[in-house]
């Protein structure tokens, strides 16, 4: 075999987990030790969450691709920066080199990895490294357990419009609402209506040195940062009333 | 300090992840290195499989402790399974010995720890681990992302009665219908009565060696195992008229 016809290389997307370097898993360890080629979102300027979280176990000397893209991308070409990024990984794979595409939390909970995949998974072998989604490292942080039994639970973003989150939080049982950030007040208003804000609790930096633990009740400040989740639950705790 | 005074050990719940030993986090992996106690949910008889998860990682001579229970308890004394559970770790916490409670997938995503951790939780340091989820581990084997954006994501159990799985489907955005199970022709007749069938994809064992992933269209089986999800999204697939 010549070196023009060695085998493609592999598309990892590599779920790195919620913050804590020590909650990335076994195998996403093994496959940066192993990885040349390593990529991840990034702020237009700045430090990206899931390159700070990996940092500890990136060999030195791998080759590095940072997505710049804006916290907000309203109005912003992110198809282009989507696709620019899909050439220059493609470029590595075909060279016969793997990728490590790093992803905070789980790749495919929310995760913007999503667009590398659907660009580049019917061409390349690829393969997703579930991780600790933000979901459960909450819920931990917290010393809440999300749901039980028969419970139904639903994961609300915050960006949706107050009658929208209003209408699910009705109906809800367990809840879990993410990108919370600037939605904060709006969120709070639709869990005071449904009933669910009494017990709810709000949780930042999950498993990350900053992380914040408080009832939402006494949270004072009227927008939250990125890394912010509200969970509750109809019965105030999942347990009251069961085993 | 005397023998007598000293502190009482730590309370772990430790998620294990989905099925994969190497999904374990390094944080988990560790605290199997330290922990002389461990304990874990099994059936009446046979393996428990959150220790067959955690086996390459337990190390010899650690004292165990099978919570012996059947896979469906409906009119068993689960509680007084618990209460002896509690009270045999308990005696462990007391006399300064670290516990760790084997989770399969995360603690306190519909998982059994959440009885331990409210019989134990204010009496002894307790410290839950989160772990990568099936939730987010079926979606890596379908190679379909959960959800995206703005999306509403509704983790729904199957044993529920099939007017409540239609009334919760038929508002459904993505879903996820764990506990599949002997209610498999049920889930499949709602999914479909809801418009939710066409694109829905059926995932057992994910993350094992057994895993199975297909079409939820072509399983022609009517019961599924203990280990099977579902997932379906409204619009097929998360990134239909996306970025
Ligand atoms: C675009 S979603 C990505 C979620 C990620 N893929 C995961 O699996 O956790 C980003 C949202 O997840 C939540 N989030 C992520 N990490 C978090 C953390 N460490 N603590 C609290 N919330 C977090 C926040 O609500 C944030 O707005
Ligand atoms: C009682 S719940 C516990 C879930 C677990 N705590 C977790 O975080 O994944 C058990 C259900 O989770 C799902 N499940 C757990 N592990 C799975 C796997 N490896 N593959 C498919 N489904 C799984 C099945 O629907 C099963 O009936």
């Amino acid at each position: 075999m010549s070196a023009r016809d060695k085998p493609a290389g592999t598309l990892f997307g590599l779920g790195v987990g919620p913050g804590d370097p020590e909650l990335l898993t076994l195998k996403a360890a093994r496959i940066l030790r192993e990885a040349p080629v390593i990529a991840y979102p990034a702020p237009l300027e700045g430090d990206s969450m899931a390159r700070r979280i990996a940092a500890p176990h990136i060999p030195e000397g791998r080759e590095e691709i940072a997505i710049r893209m804006p916290m907000v991308p309203a109005r912003f070409p992110a198809q282009a920066v989507y696709d620019e990024a899909a050439e220059t990984i493609g470029a590595h794979l075909t060279a016969g080199r793997d990728v490590a595409v790093l992803c905070e939390g789980d790749p495919f909970f929310y995760g913007s990895f999503m667009y590398l995949f659907a660009r580049l998974a019917e061409r390349f072998r690829t393969e997703v490294v579930p991780g600790v989604s933000a979901l459960t490292a909450t819920a931990a942080a917290a010393h809440a357990p999300l749901a039980a039994r028969n419970d139904v639970l639903t994961v609300l973003p915050g960006p949706l419009e107050e009658t929208a989150l209003v209408e699910c939080l009705a109906r809800a049982e367990a809840v879990a609402i993410i990108k919370v950030g600037r939605h904060l007040a709006k969120v709070k208003r639709a869990l005071a209506e449904t009933g669910l804000a009494e017990h709810a609790r709000y949780i930042s930096h999950a498993s990350m040195a900053e992380q914040r633990v408080l009832p939402l009740a006494d949270l004072v400040e009227d927008t939250a940062p990125y890394f912010s989740m509200i969970l509750a639950h109809r019965r105030g705790t999942v347990w009251s009333k069961t085993q």
